[in-house]
Order: structure tokens, then C-alpha cells, then sequence
């Protein structure tokens, strides 16, 4: 298991990969192109059992807080803890009572 | 590099290595084991020039938001994205107002 220096320079690393780079801007990811990277990143077949498509669309639908068509690092830090959470729950088969566990398909 | 679904799979796998768990109860972390673990998991000598031991204090501070002692999943997931802020703005050269630049000594 990688440490927490790896989650953090690959939760960078994700970003800027899918991030455009339009000359001295910030980084953002244009919202129509979020959905496509959660659904070409998560692969690993114990997680898509848990973040399917609902909330693959759920997650995209609140990254962009601010509605500016685009997200920000921010944006996507809090998107990527909302799928941890999921996976969290289903993993400890606890949460708030929001969170409900995942029968595993 | 890894992509996010690894990225997912050890945010929660770090915590719950250090999370107690004692039957039954929400696992968590306590705040006085927090700094240790940010020092035992961000190792990289990247990363330990940018997140150096101001960071981790503020880091460790801010984390047990509800102030009971414990650290739990969504107070960890919040410092770590703190924590991946910063090493973001180092890396781009860009952040808000409040992020500045730290020269990498």
C-alpha cells in the first residue's frame, strides 16, 4: 500500500494530467470532460463494485461548485473525498446515515 | 503514475492503518497520533521540502474540526487536501491570495 506521500503527488499528478495548461491561467478541468476522467480513472474492479455510474454522475454534478463550466483543484480535491467516502463506507461498513452500504454486485 | 482509483484505495487505506478500532464504533484517529503520521507517511524528499513541519502543525490543527480528540474520515480527507494544496501551488506556481510559493530549499 503506497504511503500518504504518493496520494498526494498522484492526487497532483491526476489533476494536472487532465487539467488544460491555456498559458499563465490556473489549471482547471472543463466540466464536460470530468465524467470521462472518473469513468477512464477508476478501473480497478473493487472500486467500480462500489462508485458506479449514479455516482460517477453524482460526483460530477457537484465538482463544479462555483457552476463556471470549469473545476478547480479545490473542486476536484472535494470530489475525489466524496468517492473516498463511498468506497470508506462500503469498505467499513460504516457512515453517517447518509452513507448506505453497497451490496457488492 | 498511478491513477485515481489507487489514489482512492490507499486515502482510505492510510487511514484505517492508523485508525483504531475499537469494536463497533466509527474508526478514528486520535489527535495526538496525528503528527506522527503525517511525519512517518510524507517521506518523499519532494514533497518534505514543501510540506515541512509548519505545515504539518497547521495541518495537524486544523484536522480535529469538531474538536473531540479523534480524528475522523472526512477530518483526515480534509487535511490531506490541504496538504495536496499546497504541494499543488508549489508545483504550478499558482494559488490563491493566501498560497505562496515556498522557495525549495
Amino acid at each position: 500500500m503506497a504511503g500518504l506521500d504518493e496520494v498526494i503527488t498522484n492526487l497532483v499528478g491526476v489533476f494536472l494530467k487532465y487539467a488544460g495548461d491555456d498559458g499563465g491561467k490556473k489549471p482547471k478541468i472543463k466540466q464536460d470532460d470530468v465524467k470521462g476522467m472518473l469513468e477512464q480513472e477508476i478501473l480497478s474492479p473493487e472500486l467500480k463494485a462500489v462508485i458506479d455510474a449514479d455516482e460517477i454522475e453524482e460526483a460530477t454534478k457537484v465538482m463544479d461548485k462555483n457552476d463556471d463550466g470549469e473545476v478547480n483543484f479545490h473542486e476536484y480535491c472535494r470530489c475525489v473525498t466524496k468517492l473516498a467516502k463511498t468506497y470508506y463506507i462500503n469498505k467499513t461498513g460504516r457512515g453517517d446515515k447518509k452513507g448506505k452500504k453497497k451490496e457488492q454486485k
